[in-house]
């Protein structure tokens, strides 16, 4: 590593302000915290990580990244895929990971104020003490965190019928760019004074503020009772007819997700869960209506199911089985990573799009010599194809990326976004710069400039200006 | 009437760039176009009135007004009850009223595009025949614009449970302050591309933007089933403890409205409905999930109602039946009307305060010698206490502002907000300056002056610099 002697005065005005043993300024320190999931994008080792226990520390960091021309990366857990949080040289990792207490839960208002380090899965089981429910649920709940959440505004498996992180924050506690702590948002039901800049604040991936805490609605626990039906297909397309026809019955089911045969094999060779002969691909569908009506909404999606030539469905009301045939989705991210490193994806296309996506992305596996798998939300058109590059493979590396590529700009051919849920990060840069329009790109430097002009967070991420 | 000779120029210029039968410059057409349904603010009439009917001859009108020192004031139908549409004497008034086309309805990818000008209800009427289902449901529905319910951020009767206008929009075209039209947004289920740039332009009353076409998002119309339960109780305090019971059950009603003792009478001296002896108010709840659990949840909120103290409680399945218990409270405001102008107020306050802000607003009716009903949003806490002046008694005018001040401060004191969802326009620019903090405004400042630095579309709305 070269000197970094010229990083000292930043590192001990951080000492200064937070204690010495929450700066971390080691090799092995920096290079740990000089990346999210998303490996495949730049980093690297930023000059310190801050671990920060308190709104009034956040603010330090920033004061001080500000004097000495250094920027401010925000984190959460670390957990997102499009390299929102990757360091760079000149830059100050600022963690919220020890910020992680619940302040406050409303149940007659049915509100909750959480610090932004708070998991999202703890948070959900500190409401449901309250008999209260927080819906979002990105695949990383469990490691996941609500300020990383909120900054990204991350989806999950129940958006199809919930919505995403965004349809639920109330408010937030910002740390703005020149230092100051400022309260965003409202915690009534409804209020539309002055300008809806919480919204704005969530999914600009720390480019306009850093998130210390946020205010979350919350819907009751009670009256909901899930239901799973899961149909196996012949084909990833048979199953996406399937899809087409539950949306277009006017059912919404609480989870609508695709499993392609890439993935089975993966988890069944993993797990030898005992993939019945011919099946190639899984639909796995949730609703949560109570009593009558969840008996008929399973009934329709299992009829659309067996429509679309479905060789099997399967039907599931007790919570063990629910979990149990949903096994598969949950087990494909980690089957599939065990072949190698995995370039995650990130498209959204309108619903009716997804079996031409599907086979698009067929098309760019075989043109591009790579092994893609797919999960997909299909209830929202949000597909996560997954390009599988073996270890220390270069050359296929380079082919996963020229797949990703491909399939950015089938996916804007087809009327879709380049990202669904992760976020634009830096993996998304080129894509987002081709979706929004110049005169789109430059209202999003004015909205940045007028918020943080000197750039001092998370700069790069989030757009191209 | 002042000369008006030194406001030609402008007005040639508007008549070279939209066909002059569009442009009115009569005194009797600027007064008609001077206000909206606000007179309580001040307006003057505009320059010119334009009847835009393209997105071409809006961004002409902003090239024009911006040429000659002229602002321009966005407006739908006028209905808003804020002044966010009110003129100044410097201003082109912009009605997109004859932009009322629903371009596009996609019933597979369940979203709608809609001109600014298409009346909420027709919008409604064009997706029913498609069996879908646009539900925010401002009471203006009739007579008032999509355009101008995105602007405002509209709310309505079914927000308890389905949300606001800012939860159905997913794209918008707009007009910038520079003429260049942009697509913000997205027709996707779910998208993170970039800064939240269409909900930021949503609620902002024109001040940043003028919209001249909605992308929505829309729901099956099919699978819900609507079941009326009315309590009618000696007091509306006995009302709010029925709110807070029903909240607190974990019952999310479709409706939870109230309408208190002067509305009914209001109503009953005009239509001489028959109020049975003893009743005071009404809490009016719709509950719509289908079969045995919206027989549950009806029951549930009856239940709540009679041990809150109803003194007796209706309920109805049959349309028609719905509809009729239901009368009371689509006649409350034009019974109130009657009475004399009335001051309409829109604080939003926690749903466990409601009780509390209904005795202060009592209090300050008492305290200020004026006549104030009660219908409210009671499941939100979104209350809107009417204030009646006799007509032509500039005195009683006079208390009924400071009346209309006292409870902004009593629904600040009890950390609500200062509007709901009629909008900050001018009537609650000292209210909204109170409740934001002075770096928040200058959030707001340094927004409108990136996106509208000449200070061109609709100044002096939304917010106090």
């Amino acid at each position: 590593m070269t000197s970094t002697a010229h990083l000292d005065p930043v590192r001990e005005a951080l000492r200064a302000a937070v204690p010495a043993e929450r700066v971390l300024t080691g090799d092995a320190e920096r290079e740990a915290y000089s990346h999210d999931d998303a490996e495949w994008a730049a980093f690297a080792p930023p000059v310190a990580v801050v671990l920060a226990e308190s709104t009034e520390e956040v603010a330090a960091v920033v004061r001080i990244a500000a004097a000495h021309g250094a920027s401010v990366v925000p984190r959460g857990a670390g957990t997102g895929l499009s390299g929102g949080a990757n360091a760079t040289a000149d830059s100050i990792v600022l963690s919220l990971e020890r910020m992680n207490r619940v302040l406050e839960i409303d149940a007659a208002e049915r509100v909750a104020v959480a610090q932004a380090g708070v998991l999202n899965d703890a948070l959900r089981a500190a409401v449901a003490e309250h008999g209260l429910w927080y819906p979002p649920d990105p695949a990383s709940s469990a490691i996941s965190t609500i300020g990383g959440n909120a900054a990204t505004n991350a989806g999950g498996i129940c958006c199809v019928k919930y919505g995403v992180t965004r349809d639920y924050v109330l408010g937030l506690t910002v740390v703005l760019a020149d230092c100051e702590i400022v309260r965003l948002g409202r915690r009534t039901a409804k209020g539309v004074v002055g300008y809806d800049l919480t919204h704005l604040m969530v999914g600009s991936e720390g480019t306009l503020g850093i998130i210390v805490d946020v205010t979350v609605r919350l819907l009751p626990l009670a009256g909901r009772q899930e239901r799973a039906v899961v149909g196996s297909f012949a084909s990833v397309r048979d199953a996406g007819v399937a899809v087409a026809a539950i949306s277009a019955a006017g059912v919404i089911p609480s989870a609508l997700e695709i499993v392609d045969g890439t993935c089975l094999r993966a988890v069944d060779e993993w797990q030898h869960l005992g993939l019945p002969t011919g099946v190639d691909t899984l639909l796995l569908a949730k609703v949560d209506e109570p009593g009558d009506a969840g008996e008929g909404a399973a009934e329709a999606v299992a009829e659309r199911m067996r429509e679309a030539g479905a060789l099997g469905v399967e039907r599931a009301t007790d919570p063990d089985e629910v979990a149990r045939l949903f096994l598969a989705r949950r087990l494909a991210y980690p089957a599939l990573e065990r072949l190698g490193p995995v370039l995650t994806e990130d498209i959204c296309v309108p619903r009716g799009a997804v079996p031409e996506m599907l086979e698009r992305i067929e098309a760019a596996a075989s043109a591009h010599d790579v092994t893609i798998a797919n999960i997909a939300h299909a209830g929202d058109g949000n597909l996560h194809p997954l390009i599988i590059a073996p270890e220390g493979d270069e050359a296929a590396k380079a082919r996963a990326k020229t797949a990703f590529d491909t399939i950015v700009a089938d996916c804007l051919a087809l009327g879709g976004t380049v990202t669904g849920e992760h976020g634009v990060g830096l993996l998304k840069l080129p894509g987002a710069a081709e979706e929004l329009s110049p005169r789109v790109r430059a209202l999003h430097t004015a909205v940045k400039h007028a918020l943080d002009p000197a750039g001092l967070l998370n700069p790069g991420k989030a757009f191209t200006p």
